[in-house]
């Protein structure tokens, strides 16, 4: 690893902290330096090189279409900003601190190429519509990319959910016992956070893709763009409707931030139930070595640690959307330079949710499910005394007498040290003398199970055909 | 004002802090009122009384209809609960802590009213999938609220941009003079930002409008609810697909937390410009005096309270917002006692928004545009710098050396102290030859506005035809 | 219950939302209700009336001193705020919004008892050093009640500590069996929490206990104030050293803010204990009926509400700090009304803060400690496996290489279905042949437990001093 | 520039994700390569290097006078490790990803180094106690590092402040003008602020240098550690007291970073005054060239992007502490890898503040007053108003009297176009027949900053005294 970067901020504890004495007003790096190394935005916006050079070669095709290039400056235009694309992807261009972004790089680097014609490409826009259009480029990508990650999770949750339709352990409420419910069901309460999550990104790049190129530096330009064209070039829905508002609006990085936000809630919420899964009062689970971290003494151990990881996580991409929300708010018309901050922040949102995605999708087929052990958890607690009122209700007991009635049975049984079902039926009828022997088929987990079969219920059979339709909705 | 709840917190600094010795572990009130006090949600959740009546009586009907209950005791169910929510709307309902919560207080109510009956309404039904639907029932009405809001704001906007079309101002970035730029276009700017809130809560909406009533407490229930009929009598697209999932869900409410968000940021943008605008320094505006607050000392003093305070409440919605993410992060399935802390933040979140919309839209109106001075303050900086620059670049000089150009006849003007169109067309020739007499054409405020006339540009004509557009839309 | 004020809320869905066509511009109610309601504070900051009236005493007196008043006037004026002080304790002052504040009120009603006086008491003061002092006084209450309260919460934890010294329960790391501790240093880990925060609270109440009156609206006055004096009779540390500073200050709500949430961390963290510990798999603790909620349906449900509200409060508390960071970030010197908004969160976060520890620490002696179940948790997991690499390192084993060997030892005994302790000697010594008889004095629980019996150690020894010194750090 | 790291990222859109098909559940990488790449912190925790090492040598210089190692040992790990520490200084050490973390990499190496010794030199410890260690080391000198930033900037501010003791401007409440200051006095309201920051920070230090180690991995260890001789070699104020929560306290983290948020809101505030200072509406001041960026296109502009980015930079760090809360919120003890997610988010802290600081403070000498042109806006608005009221009350006329009066003349004022002191003795004694001809001494700009002389205002005299005290406060 080593990169150089790390090793350079690793000599001291603050990597631009002067050594000595900082009180006395003498800094050890002369201001512009100190400027310099404050304003650049290359460390972290030569990501973007893919779209600033994609979104040029459009800009300087419209050009020549409307006259204003030949198109041979044109030609050579994109003929030298895709030698840079090769540069980079080869990892052999030389990025300056001095020429401060990605965009100006890449610029001064196509004007030493193919001198005068580089010196046009500028024409008619700003460094304020090419960022906003190669971050709208780079986030249009990135909702494509996570859209495609939560769904490989999702087929690898819904193909391990094929196997636990009839597997039943203990539903929880309050972290008690509350009903027995199929495993199945439960897996597929985890699809459908990341559905929701899947169509709150979709609605997401609707309004990143909206194409702010042509705004220029805040009041478009007196060239006669034909923003249509560039649109269409660039694959966006439509050209953005006022130059003001497309070179400062952030909301859909906000928006993406937001739903990034959500997605690592559903995440660590999931992660919190493998951590409580995997632990030794519960041993519902194990998961595969691979996901595991042992300990530096004690090798029978198997620590949680992906998802203790993951759920860690949440918190760095809830932070982002905080910045992101500060960073903008109060804000005036049109661009300001507070604005070079929303780039950090997403960037380490996108990688984040990317990552955590990818990790969690491949740890779920490496989980075993403890079958034995979940079924006898859903035993405990007295599961099913709700089946138990219900059937009273059936026989025309009042739900709230029922529920009274229910009550006092099992205050009984917890006294006998007895299960629901061991109760005799002696015993069950002093409580309700309209209890009959068909008690004992809603006693059990089985029974408990296949009875909750209405639409959303936890009966296998229901359960079957959620998962199937979830399935079909996953391949659309 | 002086409502009782007011005059109690005011005795103590802490309404419930021991009055002495909280160190001595011994608490002035008994530890089952601390308990009741600590754990009741009806001085909070009364507010969903309207939607939990409407709820209970679709899950009555639908009882009857599949048998369960008579169609006599649905409708007592309905006549009862119909006449609470009478008592409720005339303030002559009392509510009861001891009983909790409005389900409770509801429930409890109808069967002192109604008998026998009432004590069946709650059957296939938890208080965990009733709540869920309440407030699904009452963000729904919410969402259309504060749309339709937002929308008579944007009427107030785009009245008073259709008066300013021709007016001109300077266009700011970094608070720097840029470029003059139609006030219309500005005001549009603003317009765009709260289309994209408008959809937003449009998409939000549709994640809100799923119903989660038959989930029960979290595994469905034994009755074979007709989950269809109470869907379509309580208007909601369709029945949630999984109730492990249904009684935890409370994205939308995060969604819809992070959509106000943004909502407000955009609000808290637009004061911060009107604060800006109305400041003796700018005076672009006055702001009606009924928008303002006078001060305890300078009676000519207006201060634009309404714009700071709607700045301000900016903060709490974010810090909402977070609130509720912290509260769902880490919570396993299914229905924790934590959610009942959402209810809080997502009412102050929705009254925030609602009348900040309310009161900035009654403020637009109000506003004055000095016109003179705008039209002063676009005069200064030379702003049409860059007309200069793309008119060079018409005759032929490539775009950098153009810049070259006119930042050298720029510093020229500065030093003799005028402006770009002051300058003779000699002293212009001598930093380009190619320079013609049509030039000044370019260096007027005027001409440089209008030749801004591409799509999403700022010329008068161009705006007009995005105000027409923006007026459709909005109408639609 | 049913304070007129939830009793009006609950009726509309949005309190101040008109009931039809927002969108059309016109509202229901009279502009200058809407911004009346919308600019009023009286509903929050009359809980400031007794720290407003003290303040008020102090300036009155204060102002005789400097012969600015009379003290004849100074006297009615004493009077005059204690009759009104009285009123409002005993829920007889009728509070009015178009009086906006608890200031007004207060000094119109004073005036209204007693004239001409009371229009002299504002000399020299304005609203803004006025409420900066109310409010700070009012903190430092707070500070003080908070304290005392996390140090009945200490009492109540070390009490219970104190019969748990030799209590052994499993300890864990990534909530895996690590191992065997001292039930009372786990309690001794919290107890350390909660005296940071004490130190904290401590701390923050320097930087609250300076006052602004006398800064007046942001320059000072031209009379010749003697602050000294006030800051005397107002028991402050000293008075504020500059009056812009002095109004615009907010950071004292911050840090207390921030300080606040730390502590609902803490208590969060126990909470999620708790809950772990109260559930089926765990079963290491019983709390008290009293601060458990039923279930609607399962009368043996015991769930642990309490600890899950205190877990969810803490997302107020966080979002509370970060509404209040929004807030303040960006604005310009010296006072604007965004800094009215700072109350509300200010307010919530004292409430609940106080409210959330007062209820814990009632619960904490009604929980019953499972002791057998906590020692069989540590049982398991092989949690005296470091014992056995560090009795090797006694051997002269170098640690990496005894970490190696317990590894096979530990995997072995895995295979063989046996704990460390089942080993035999013979099989024991099949690992390292160094090893003795003596093993087995540190194999078992309470051979681990002792040996740890350096300073901070869970050695029980150990942890009786520790608890003795905590016990005196509390009671100094 | 071009660090590898950059390149690298640079890459792709999402540097992790795979290239194609990622909903195939087939990843590019190899699990164990996926899983290493998300667990591994070497990449952030290596510039805990010197604090690792420090901490080590301290630790296996106790092991060998407890006689646990022989000084032969002790004095070949600490070489061993110098060397290390040489290396790294040089940049010439290889770190490697396998190996996980900054412990681990240099361990590896020091026993490659120097044989046995080094795999002694983890006895008796902990990766958990042993980051916990570094980390307070490194925060400790950051703490240093940031007071000492701080101070400079304080420096900085006196040194401008003592030019500006005299100098009139407006002072803005709500933003607009309200009474004349000193611009000194303005400029100690910042200083003010940033006292308070060291004080807060100084606190925090006392809750930073307190000693995790001897705690390992949460129990503490069997060998008789000397943790005072470890305290003492390390410079801790104390060994912590509790070995659990010594590993999972992660509290003066969160103190940090909450103390940086007020820094940074500071520091925002202040930013958000130089850009209004700079713009053309007030031009209160010039930038130095240095401290501003021009535009692309426009020569004249001098952009205030300094102090633009580090208002944008508040977001992040107010971001970061948002992340802390969130990982530490709900953690069960002891130690979990959530915790790992703590480094880089305080990491990004320290840096961002010190940067921020570094470069705000180099920009204040940069610094230009255009004293006439505050002045000039001192003379607007009817600053002196409140003078006149003042006068009036001293001449016994009730405050609340005066103010209506005040009111009265202003408003004629306006009407005439006159300001108060342009108005005729006649014209002011039509409003208040005691009104006199010393009344002029009053309305003057500078009587009325003379006036306010108490402790805490604005009168040059007392600002001298005020800024000689804050000077000798910082050379304590």
């Amino acid at each position: 690893m080593a990169s150089s970067k790390n090793s350079i901020s690793a000599k001291s504890t603050l990597s631009k902290a002067p050594s000595a004495k900082p009180w006395g007003g003498r800094f050890t790096e002369p201001t512009n330096e100190l400027v310099e190394a404050f304003t650049e935005s290359i460390s972290f916006d030569a990501r973007l090189y893919k779209q600033d050079i994609q979104g040029s070669i459009a800009h300087s095709k419209m050009l020549a279409k409307i006259g204003v290039i030949s198109d041979q400056e044109a030609n050579s235009i994109e003929t030298g900003l895709l030698d840079i694309r090769a540069q980079i992807d080869a990892g052999e261009f030389e990025w300056s601190t001095q020429l401060e972004d990605v965009h100006m790089n890449i610029e001064a680097r196509l004007t030493d190429a193919i001198g005068e014609a580089g010196k046009k490409l500028h024409t008619g826009r700003s460094r304020n519509d090419q960022v906003a259009t190669d971050i709208r480029l780079y986030m249009r990508q990135a909702s494509d990319d996570v859209i495609a990650l939560i769904k490989a999770l999702q087929e690898n949750l819904l193909a391990s959910a094929s196997n636990e339709v009839k597997t039943i352990l203990a539903g929880f409420t309050h972290l008690q016992v509350a009903q027995p419910i199929s495993l199945a069901h439960h897996l597929l309460a985890w699809n459908e956070m990341l559905e929701r999550d899947v169509e709150r990104l979709e609605d997401c790049r609707k309004r990143i893709n909206v194409m702010p190129l042509g705004s220029a530096a805040l009041a478009g330009t007196s060239f006669p763009l034909d923003r249509d064209m560039t649109c269409e070039l660039l694959e966006f829905d439509r050209p953005s409707r006022n130059s003001l508002d497309s070179v400062s609006d952030r909301d859909f990085l906000i928006e993406f931030a937001a739903a990034s936000s959500v997605i690592m809630m559903h995440l660590s919420r999931m992660c919190e139930e493998i951590i409580l899964w995997a632990s030794e009062s519960y041993k519902f689970i194990d998961i595969g070595d691979a996901f595991c971290a042992g300990s530096s003494i004690m090798p029978q151990k198997k620590n949680p640690d992906i998802a203790e990881i993951v759920r860690g996580k949440s918190g760095r991409v809830i932070g982002n959307l905080q910045a992101l929300l500060v960073i903008m708010k109060g804000q005036p018309l049109a661009y300001n330079r507070d604005n070079q901050e929303d780039k950090e922040p997403i960037f380490d949102t996108v990688d984040t949710v990317a990552r955590s995605l990818q990790v969690f999708a491949a740890m779920i087929p490496s989980i075993t499910f403890n079958r034995d052990i979940m079924y006898q958890s859903a035993l405990k607690g007295y599961a099913t005394a709700t089946d138990l009122a219900e059937y009273l209700v059936r026989l025309d007991v009042p739900f709230r007498d029922a529920h009274e009635i229910v009550g006092g049975t099992v205050r009984y049984a917890i006294e006998q040290g007895k299960s629901l079902s061991d109760l005799s039926l002696t015993e069950l009828q002093s409580f309700g003398t309209m209890i009959k022997q068909d008690v004992y088929d809603v006693l059990t987990l089985e029974g408990s199970v296949n009875s909750r079969s209405h639409f959303g219920g936890t009966a296998p059979a229901r359960v079957s055909e959620a998962l199937d339709a979830a399935k079909q909705r996953l391949s659309w």
